[in-house]
């Protein structure tokens, strides 16, 4: 399974929309007769190609796979179906399947008399896709919030300018993250004030080849010549203000997994009084700004009672002298 | 000049009010004969402990001391005279005395036919004494800002409530940056407010041994049952809202070298329109209220390109789990 995880994590793999997946084929003694791992929406999934990779090795022998073969046809054939084609006497998993349109690959596997052990490192199976798990699992994408704000806790400066808050090493973070997920995700109030592009862009400003879906939510039209319906990548308009019926839709119809939310003050109030923020990126950058615009609007907490407590998971310096920005990373549980 | 900088910085010696001096005395073969450290205010002076330990075989030897020798009759005498008499050939002396009251050690020295030497580790030296040299040379206390926010720039909820906004042992290195000061600082509004009793007290709440200044400044009156008016530190009403008044008359009337400002936000704000904020530690919580008391008050600051820009110098986490705290420590200035 060691074996079959770093295969899964092969550098470069895509994390959406597909999970990542390893196998490995083993005879009898326990000896490797075929591996494969997936490499992205379209191309084979990790047991079909460990199963080519094995060629007639495969009969009798043992597949290791670090997440439950799938039952269901999608642009690839179902993998339990594969697996019993090719004489296999005994399947090991580590992640049960939550997507329940390809689930069911373990009793495919046991009614066709395989032996299967399920279960084994499924933690870390879990990990290697967490966002996919947590999207199939909760029927919504995981949302990542992140803003950048001053000591004081200011976004932009009383006549609206904000570039730059955050220092040039934190931007580049930034884009490190948004490549991370699958959607950019902003308010129409941002598009009018700001009119980001919303782009994964590397060290020259340049549009990384893979570009989250860019989506913008509200009921105000947006305006034709904004930054976020040009060619760079696909964006989408949801004419909805829940925060929700947003991620639902996202997930249900759009197959959506991260969500890395960057929109004002209003929309991230809105999503943490519904509860619908997972983790907070917050880039501290050492300037006081006095008045401004808040990076968090009005959450309803009027006592320090109420205070909405996050646990930090990670706090690191980016940059140094001027450019030296401190990014906090955190999520509402302590687990 | 290394033994003489080591025995100036012996640990339990205080910081205020005196500076920390370290005094060697060599033989013409470099053995040392006798050694001393000033040990706080009213006690001999590094020189003079360092003859005592020598007695005779001080005769003829080279003084190497931290600080130029003193020149006026303090509580205790003079300490270039004392050298002159002890019969010393030579001094080597690290920094110059900024104090005009007490300089002119090297001159007095010189002309009793004695051989100086200054400058050596002048840089080290100072550092012994960073707040003390600070205040001699710059008319003022060096002033420290500390204050505690949320993510969001928060010091207290919309109701005012604010205990606590910082972790305990966020509180706890509060309390032993507040004992490496000799000078507390609010202003009339946050004892109205918040009554805080300013003292530096140990894990167990007790109040240490010895205490800053505690100082109040304002116009408006005391309220005469105010915490800071009890009897646990010393206390000062200084009725001004300049900044600059404030510090110069700390200097000048009290002999403080080191202010902890732990005022509201009217009153930083007030010290950092006026340039008068030397460093700023701010404890940042992972929390978020969305509403509140700002942590820093108008600072005339309008648009992004004049945000008030900071160094970071320190970023540190204090605590764990739901406890953890972020302490960023900065500067106005680059070096």
């Amino acid at each position: 399974m060691q074996r079959a995880l770093h295969l899964a994590a092969t550098p470069d793999v895509p994390h959406h929309p597909n999970p990542r997946v390893g196998c490995v084929l083993l005879d009898d003694d326990g000896r490797t007769v075929g591996e494969g791992h997936h490499r992205g929406a379209g191309t084979p999934h990790a047991e079909v190609a460990a199963l080519a990779d094995a060629g007639e090795a495969a009969r009798g022998a043992t597949a290791v796979v670090t997440l439950e073969p799938c039952n269901h046809t999608g642009r690839t054939g179902p993998c339990a179906q594969a697996l019993i084609e090719a004489g296999v006497r005994r399947v090991v998993v580590a992640q049960r399947d939550p997507n329940p349109v390809a689930a069911g690959g373990v009793a495919t596997l046991e009614a066709a008399g395989i032996e299967v052990e399920a279960g084994l490192r499924a933690a870390e199976a879990r990990a290697l896709n967490a966002s996919w798990t947590f999207a199939h699992e909760r029927g919504r994408p995981y949302v990542t919030w992140k803003f950048a704000a001053t000591l004081d806790g200011r976004s932009a400066a009383a006549d609206g300018t904000s570039r730059w808050v955050s220092s040039r090493p934190a931007r580049l973070d930034t884009h490190r993250l948004r490549a991370a997920c699958d959607t950019m995700l902003v308010g129409t109030n941002t598009v009018a004030v700001d009119d980001p592009r919303l782009t994964v862009r590397d060290e020259q400003d340049q549009p990384l080849a893979t570009q989250p879906l860019r989506v913008v939510m509200g009921e105000r039209d947006l305006p034709a010549d904004s930054a976020i319906l040009d060619d760079a990548a696909p964006s989408l308009h949801l004419r909805t203000r829940d925060p929700l019926v947003a991620l639902q839709t996202l997930r249900r119809d759009h197959d959506r997994h991260h969500v890395f939310l960057e929109g004002g003050p209003t929309l991230a109030a809105a999503f943490l009084r519904a509860g619908l923020v997972d983790e907070v990126v917050t880039y501290v950058a050492p300037m006081l700004l006095g008045t401004g615009r808040n990076a968090v609007g009005d959450l309803g907490i009027t006592t320090i009672a109420d205070a909405r407590h996050l646990y930090l998971r990670d706090a690191t310096v980016l940059g140094s002298g001027a450019e030296a920005n401190v990014r906090l990373t955190m999520t509402p549980e302590e687990t």
